[in-house]
């Protein structure tokens, strides 16, 4: 049975790319990674994907951020579980990383700075949300190409990548195979609209509909920047 | 320090409902939990919130549909841990309901819905997603009320709640202190009306733009009851 019948233009299966992974870490913004992992999730009722939750290590993985960062009055995150680590991590096709308040702790941020550096050669794609791309600009892979990444933290993080072409006003940006987005629910867009162009446009608007999501299509689309002054 | 600086319209902690519970079971979709989950965790950097993740049992719990309904070709999929079981569950304050494929098998189903009848009596809120109100419907907790629920499982959805005024065209219902919204991302406008009404306009506005995300206000905007034929 399928559960998700494709529409007649849905690439085959051999022709698009199967083996996804995931960076977590602690402290990573939940929806930055569940709003494309959620459509990748749907549309895989329909394609054999493969998905890898790679992290430091083995333990699980909590959205609350470490100290200082987090509000030690509360307790209220959630905790995922890995399937590898940077080090045994399998190939794969594309890569997904969230930002997240946590990657301003350089131990946390530094083993997924190296594992981006190391894997981004061997990847078809790359995708980053938020602060995810402060990251990448950090593994030295987006050097002297065009990015965005979170408006409210944007002097913040700017800073961390001085040979990037940051676009500001931007919902996401499209750069060779590096696919970068404003913050969090700009996922949901940048998903969209990679899979406008792997899987097709009828794939993506019926995984969008079935997540009853009103996509914004224009990238340069981005009302944060103006409201944080960019 | 604070990461969050709240509006001064803000209301006090000792206002507000702070202990939260998340309903999670085999093949719930991810959206529809980490949607409103991501809006408080956010709005938990200046309030202090505890979150509750209930399950059956404490085994790590699978966005994977059990068989018949997910794709045996692939392997696509996070696994959160549970923080208790529905036996064990501390009070809460609001449960957060969310829906997907796997509430079709009975056996997941039902442990479910036992929960959310013996304690529905005790929260201030109920808050489902997409076919959580299903959930709630057949825990005889929507009855004689007004609900609505995904809109491509409407007929499937609707015919387990047949006590229950379901309203075909909205992106979410709210009867007294049930909150249910329609599919997956609409759990985000959820998340916003009810912060609206219990923080105030200027904190959701607050977490709807850390988020990044442009919020749907009325609650009778739904294109896809149209698109599915409702």
């Amino acid at each position: 049975m399928s559960l998700l019948p494709l529409p007649a233009s849905a690439p085959a299966p051999d022709s698009v790319p199967l083996r996804y992974g995931a960076v977590i870490y602690p402290g990573y913004q939940a929806l930055d990674l569940f709003g494309p992992l959620d459509a990748l999730n749907s549309l895989g009722l329909a394609y054999p994907f493969e998905l890898y939750m790679i992290a430091e290590t083995m333990e699980p993985v909590s959205t609350k951020p470490p100290a200082p960062y987090h509000n030690p009055s509360g307790n209220f995150a959630q905790s995922v579980l890995p399937t590898h680590t940077f080090d045994n991590a399998p190939p794969i096709d594309v890569l997904i990383v969230p930002g997240g308040i946590g990657n301003r702790d350089e131990k946390i941020a530094e083993p997924v700075i190296r594992y981006i550096a190391s894997v981004y050669p061997t990847l078809k794609y790359l995708m980053t949300v938020c602060t995810g791309s402060v990251l990448a600009a950090r593994a030295g892979i987006l050097d002297g190409k065009s990015a965005t990444t979170n408006k409210r933290a944007w002097e913040r993080s700017i800073k961390q990548g001085p040979r990037v072409n940051w676009v500001a006003h931007a919902r996401w940006v499209v750069d060779g195979n590096i696919w970068t987005s404003s913050g969090v629910s700009a996922g949901l867009d940048l998903i969209f609209a990679f899979m406008d162009q792997v899987f097709g446009g009828d794939t993506s608007d019926l995984i969008a509909n079935f997540l009853e999501y009103e996509r914004h299509r224009d990238p340069s689309w981005d009302p944060y920047a103006e409201l944080y002054g960019l």
